[in-house]
């Protein structure tokens, strides 16, 4: 957007024939400006247009802004609905207004067609850098807001971005808008109030171009961490099989690129750790000593390494199987912990064959002896579970057949029958 | 560092038994905190330790407090130096007054064995954030100072960065330090003294984990940089030869690595230029037409494209050679523009053979008609320039050897005469 202009306002937007405009409405000077730039721009291009006032009920004024600006929008023609949201307790309360208010524009912006559009300016760009400084963020944070973006089942817009607050005000003023000053808007409680009421204008008056200047330095950041993005999601596609991370993968990348992967793939479980847990998990687990069995809690997870692989385990997953149970002969049988046995007369794919029609099935008996078929001798299961590299929380949750106190099969892995003994075919499905 | 005590400092220098210390003092708290911890740090761990004051000969005081320098040193058992540096204009006084001090403290800096060591600490650095914003800097810029560098032959150390200006004042004042008050601090003319008279309280007085959270962000910064030069030095082993860049393996890395594989590739000339420059290269040179010639000037500087590759051009590298010369069985010939031609009687490698022992060397003459030996044809030079994939601008650069004025022989691409016919050899050192 050239100029604050309808015109160029529409070549911001680059309208589809059936777009469906969605405007976050506050009554204050930005999205009245916004407002007024939409009505116009309808003149020259048809589209639909509905604006959306959010009731947080933090003000006195509330409802009376509510009023203001249903009778702004059928001045202009423009259809209005308000919201209420309730926001519960005092702690946090930009934050929770924030998400309360971003929840209910959501359910506008219902399908690809529907355009979500907020007023944002450049120096709320320039408050929300000095924000993420603040709280120590990193380039995706500091980067600041998008000009457009995904948001619900459509899209975000903000095409004021590249106007500062004074741009907004001569707007105003040579259209003769109205607009409404909210009041905590001077409550310097607020964060971002202290830093509009007694940074940003030090800053600006000093140096004019500061927001844009920082603008182009957060465009860089935006840029940069693109960049970052693009490596980690490759490098991620080489480490990374579902919940297991391989190790001789990871360890081909330099260190800054390992965090990012391992961070990459512990958010894909929506897993965001703190520096000091992500060191504790490279020196403690990854880089332990071989023979060692590390485990690292993170949120509802444990993380586990073996044979080479860092593995991102539930509690259902690593649980102790002790029950045992009978299998008479029937197709199915549903194990503890949800993983079952099926039971059929004709070979399949990964069944293996049973010489017997009913077995007693255990857990966790690693010192049973065991002699595959076709094998020479038989040794503790323990250590034919080391040799097919099963992961020792693995161990203890594979179904075990036992024929008169004997182990004839090891669901999953391996029979002591061979293929013409067969007198039925067991198969396993586990519950990942 | 993690306290202000002599102990933490010798672990944070981790000092070689041969290390030479070259302390920045400028009599101000910061560095004086500096001088007293390493004169104590030096009774626990003997090093050699000098200081050196730059009078830049701003303040009318300069000389003052040289001596205040030289006779705190001296309380101290520690060597000192004073260097007078002048600074020309009143223009950009603070980045002169940088440039100049480094220069001078840089002679000090002599071998691997030498550290110099700067008293900045982390308001320093938030103040340098601010002004990288404010010239709309990259990450690199927004990243801050370094705590450790390669400095002249050796290297720089900044231990106090952990520190904030709070911290260091509570050292000074429990040690009873004195210091110098610079006049020049309080002018608010220098672009970092508004900020740290009028951005920095205000926000540490706010928030006075500021300083702490912002390097945070800092090391965010640096981090991805360091991974973004990691991946751009990778892709330019594979895109750059030297002064030519292969646009095929351009062509294989995502826009925004190019922009930095490009930018990599021009630094190492010296050359920055303006986004919107690179926008044009990108635009004009490297997309354009097959069978256009391009050409696009920075600095001192001509690029190019011609058969997939870009190349960068001095003027020397696309001059026209006009003037002709007579060769008459010297061994070598000076040629206009630098390039050399070497006659041998014995085969050499990359040498053509010559069935005569004298020729007029030209330049330009692409109409002539030439036939090389084993050749079926004869086609005018132009043609074999472009079978030889030789540039356009280089093609006016090669001498032709003319008997009796028939070309027979392209220096350093192909001669008329057999081997067995040679009566001598000639080979071209190219100037480049």
């Amino acid at each position: 957007m050239s100029d604050l202009s309808p015109d160029s306002l529409l070549q911001t937007l680059q309208l589809q024939p059936d777009s469906h405009l969605v405007l976050a409405l506050s009554g204050g000077l930005d999205s009245m400006v916004l407002l007024d730039l939409l009505a116009t721009a309808r003149q020259l291009q048809p589209f639909a247009l509905q604006a959306v006032y959010i009731n947080h009920g933090i003000s006195a004024f509330a409802a009376q802004w509510g009023d203001f600006c249903a009778r702004q929008c059928a001045e202009r023609g423009v259809a209005f609905v308000q919201r209420n949201v309730v926001l519960t307790g005092r702690d946090n309360l930009e934050l929770k207004a924030r998400t309360a208010r971003y929840q209910a524009l959501a359910e506008f912006i219902r399908s690809d067609k529907h355009l979500l559009l907020t007023a944002h300016h450049s120096d709320d760009q320039l408050e929300s850098l000095i924000l993420a400084l603040k709280r120590g963020s990193g380039p995706a944070g500091l980067s600041g807001i998008a000009a457009r973006c995904n948001f619900a089942a459509g899209a975000l817009c903000r095409p004021l971005l590249p106007f500062s607050r004074t741009e907004l005000t001569a707007y105003a003023s040579q259209q003769q808008l109205s607009w409404v000053n909210d009041d905590s808007n001077d409550d310097t409680r607020f964060e971002r109030n202290f830093i509009r009421r007694h940074i940003t204008p030090v800053l600006l008056q000093r140096w004019p171009q500061f927001s844009a200047t920082a603008r182009r330095s957060m465009q860089h950041l935006a840029d940069l961490q693109q960049l970052a993005d693009y490596y980690t999601i490759q490098a991620a596609e080489r480490c990374v099989r579902s919940n297991t991370l391989l190790l001789a993968e990871l360890a081909k990348l330099i260190p800054l690129q390992q965090d990012l992967v391992i961070r990459h793939w512990l958010k894909s479980y929506a897993l965001n750790p703190e520096t000091q847990w992500l060191t504790t998990l490279k020196q403690q687990v990854i880089a332990a000593r071989s023979d060692a069995t590390p485990v690292l809690v993170c949120g509802n997870y444990q993380l586990r390494r073996f044979a080479g692989k860092l593995y991102l385990l539930t509690d259902a997953q690593v649980a102790v199987q002790e029950q045992s149970l009978n299998w008479q002969g029937e197709p199915k049988l549903q194990l503890p912990c949800g993983s079952k046995l099926y039971f059929t007369a004709q070979q399949q794919a990964d069944a293996l064959p049973l010489a017997a029609m009913s077995a007693q099935i255990v857990f966790g008996r690693l010192s049973l002896r065991f002699k595959p078929a076709g094998s020479a001798m038989s040794k503790p299961l323990k250590q034919w579970f080391k040799l097919w590299q099963v992961p020792p929380w693995q161990r203890l949750q594979v179904p075990l057949l036992l024929v008169n106190g004997e182990l004839v099969a090891v669901a999953g892995f391996s029979s002591s029958a061979e293929p013409q003994q067969a007198k039925c075919w067991v198969s396993w499905q586990k519950q990942d």
